[in-house]
């Protein structure tokens, strides 16, 4: 084990950043200087940034460092594809506190290098500096889109279908399976955590995807979603984002709403109301978006995109019909608030 | 005074980005989005990075919340100005502790809008949240330059004049002050601090500056500066950062450093190291930059520009000639090690 002091800040960025090697044309010079220099002639450029607090958004008790990494590059990434995008780069800034070991930041880093890898994104630039309480991960992603493609929230239009891709509840359902793991584990050393038949809940909250696929599946089937928000706070805080923004109202149908088996198994062994679950669960990154009704035939020839409602006039208001057909619910931007 | 969690985080968010306006045609779409949009066909992108972690990199017992916000934009806009570009965008990202109030984070805030005001820069995207321990903020700057205007820390060369702006030193002094009179302070009710004929010290430490102007000068001049950095972890170590890069050395000259008569005094009375803190302060946010040997009469023209030496080659590697000409010292990188 190495201690970071002995490198310092330059040794330790040499040593993070070493064999890097830009994917993209854009990137024309990345870590090392002022400020990267980056080349977008032909397209708009998109910029998200995303903060990660130890024991606000991670429990280092249970995530490791590595998959961390992974989650906070893809986070970002999700918020590029939310816009019809690509990312193309990232910055990272890191608050370290001391008792961490430069292989515990080279692990962060190599689950931030694995997912840029694997998106084809490349890391232009960083803050490396100490932080006297917990782990601080602060990502900024760049992307780009041609200025037709780009999509916001603000476009969905009345009789659009409500799409949405994969499913939703899983990961904060995850996030239950593993505080209950580690409230079981206290002060017990032999402790094996129980994951069997829930792996995927764990994977969904430890190690989450960004839909890449589907803005590919939308651009070959010739799709161009009026609005596209990426489901981070809750599909009701996101819905109720897009209706806001396009100034609509929209019917979403309980039992359209995509559940995987283990969330469905997880919420009912917890004694936890399933669907407020997927409803306000939050951190699932699947893409919610809106097409026109012309659209439907496409859209439902993409795989793992459900539609599970429509757009509104707004004096409709925003609501959920039941499962049985009888009830209305009106959403709430629930989501989470972290700031309570 | 308003507790943040009665507003919930996109209340606050609301608040805080409310009548924001754009300065730039470059930001196309800002807050409010999954990511902001800009366009950016002619110029080179630049995109920089810096957090601010409280007790790290400040004391909220003498540093005011929009100073602190000042400061934080400002330091961002230095490393733009750096490459020889302009700052256009700022994301902000903010961790904040239960603790401070909407109050609190709108003075914050006040302070980021009033830089991006001075400074013709838009705030398009953040994210806010909360923190267990202290303030945590994170800014990242997205700023332009024509491609040929891009000067890099790479490209100087063997008789190149080092140039510096302003004075150093003043910063790293006004902070030795402050923590003087944070100590005299402790456990008294009715301390004033005694700040007299030493204004200047606490205004570089809490308020800085960046450079546009002396960018500005320089293309006024038709200079285009062969390498440039900002002097932000002090002289020593942005010379060696010059050096390094561009597999070259230098010659820093002791009596040709710009050190203001306050920093002089202060030092004195603190019986430290003159030359050490105009070399290794840091936060002074002035510019390092070399210009060919030609240049000598138009960088000479320009207020607030000092000569303080020039660039060798490599093998005689990177010194300070002192003040009676027959010592040299070699420079060392040891700028901040914020990681000891």
């Amino acid at each position: 084990m190495s201690e970071i002091s002995e490198l310092g800040e330059f040794g330790l960025i040499d040593r993070l950043t070493a064999g890097l090697k830009n994917q993209n044309q854009a990137s024309e010079l990345a870590v090392g200087d002022d400020a990267a220099v980056l080349s977008y002639p032909d397209t708009r450029v998109l910029v998200t940034t995303d903060m990660l607090l130890e024991n606000v958004h991670f429990d280092l008790i249970y995530v490791p460092l590595k998959h961390l990494g992974y989650k906070a590059a893809v986070v970002n990434f999700s918020d590029i594809y939310a816009m019809n995008g690509t990312p193309r780069q990232i910055t990272v800034g890191l608050g370290i506190s001391k008792r961490f070991t430069v292989e515990h930041i080279e692990e962060l880093y190599a689950g931030i290098r694995l997912a840029c890898q694997i998106y084809g994104v490349d890391i232009v630039g960083g803050d490396t500096c100490a932080s006297h309480q917990g782990l601080v991960i602060s990502v900024t992603c760049i992307g780009d889109a041609k200025a037709d493609d780009v999509v916001r929230r603000s476009g969905a239009a009345d009789t659009d279908l409500i799409c949405v891709s994969g499913d939703l509840g899983a990961a904060y359902m995850g996030l239950q399976l593993l505080e209950r793991e580690k409230v079981a584990s206290a002060g017990r050393k032999d402790f094996v955590p129980d994951f069997a038949g829930k792996e995927y809940l764990v994977e969904r909250q430890l190690k989450p995807e960004a839909r890449r696929d589907i803005v590919e599946a939308l651009a070959k089937e010739g799709i161009r979603p009026t609005s596209m928000i990426d489901v981070s706070d809750g599909l009701s805080s996101e819905l109720i984002h897009i209706c806001r923004d396009s100034n609509v109202g929209c019917r979403v149908y309980e039992d359209r709403i995509p559940i995987d088996y283990q969330t469905a198994v997880m919420a009912e062994e917890l004694n936890m109301n399933l669907v407020t679950a997927a409803l306000n669960g939050g951190e699932d990154y699947e893409l919610l978006f809106t097409v026109p009704l012309t659209d439907r035939e496409k859209v439902e020839k993409i795989e793992g995109v459900k539609v599970i409602g429509y757009i509104t006039r707004p004096e409709l208001g925003s609501v959920l019909v039941t499962r049985d057909g009888e009830g209305e619910i009106p959403l709430t931007a629930q989501g989470w608030n972290p700031l309570k």
